[in-house]
C-alpha cells in the first residue's frame, strides 16, 4: 500500500492552481473531468504521489456540498492497493463501513472505492487500483 | 519534494490506533510524544510515507483546539524538502504566509515549519527536513 493522492476541495481550480504552483511548481500538471462524480481535477505530482485539487462541476457534486458545509480543505486521502476488490472484502469482513463495496471508475485511469469516515475517525479514505 | 506524512487529529490514540490497524496492519508502528507541541503521536508507515495519528496531551494543545472546533479528521499534510530554510525563504518571497519563518523541532527527528492555511485553500501545510 502507498499514498496515491491527497484530494483537496477548492472553489476554483484556477485560483487554487496558482496558489499550489508556488509550492509544487507547474511541471507535469494533469487536468481531467470525472463527469460521474461531478468534479474537475488539477493534479500536481509530488514525489510518487499526487496532490489533487478538486472543484465541483455542478451544484449537487459531493465537492460542492463539502465546501458548503466545511469550506475549502482536504477532502480525502487515497491509498493505492494491488487488488482493490480483495482489500474491500477483507475490510468489510473486519467490520469496516464501506461506501462502495464494488470498485468504480475514478480519475487517472484507476478503479476506486470510498470508505465511510466513521470507520477512520472522520477521515474519508479512498482506496484505488491501477486498471489493466 | 515528497509526501512525508499525513497528520490526523484524534481523541484517543488507543481507539484510533485499533481502527487504522485494520487498514495498515500493526508492523513498524512508532509512538512518540512531542512535548513542545503538546501531542502524542502514533505513526503507521504507508509506502515511504507515514500516517500520523495525533492526540493532545493537554487542553491548550493545538490538536485539542482543532478537535473542539472541527471534530476528528485530517489536521495537516507534511512535505519533505531538502533545505527547509531555503524553501521557507523562497515561499515568503513569493508572498506565501508562513506560520514559522524559522524551522523548529518536530517528531521523527525532523525540522519542521507550518504554512498558514490561508495560503493553500484551507489546508494546513507542514514542510519538514531530516536533521543532520
Amino acid at each position: 500500500m502507498k499514498v496515491s493522492h491527497i484530494g483537496i476541495a477548492v472553489r476554483s481550480l484556477e485560483e487554487a492552481g496558482v496558489n499550489y504552483a508556488s509550492l509544487f511548481g507547474e511541471e507535469n500538471l494533469h487536468r481531467e473531468t470525472v463527469e460521474e462524480q461531478g468534479v474537475d481535477i488539477l493534479s500536481f505530482p509530488v514525489g510518487d504521489a499526487v496532490v489533487e485539487l478538486t472543484a465541483a462541476t455542478r451544484d449537487e457534486s459531493p465537492i460542492a456540498k463539502f465546501i458548503e458545509k466545511r469550506g475549502e480543505g482536504i477532502h480525502h486521502i487515497a491509498f493505492e492497493v494491488e487488488n482493490l476488490q480483495e482489500e474491500l472484502d477483507r475490510l468489510k469482513a473486519a467490520g469496516v463501513k464501506l461506501i462502495n463495496e464494488i470498485p468504480r471508475e475514478g480519475a487517472h485511469d484507476m478503479l476506486i472505492a470510498f470508505i465511510h469516515p466513521s470507520s477512520y475517525n472522520g477521515v474519508l479514505v479512498e482506496l484505488c487500483q491501477k486498471k489493466g
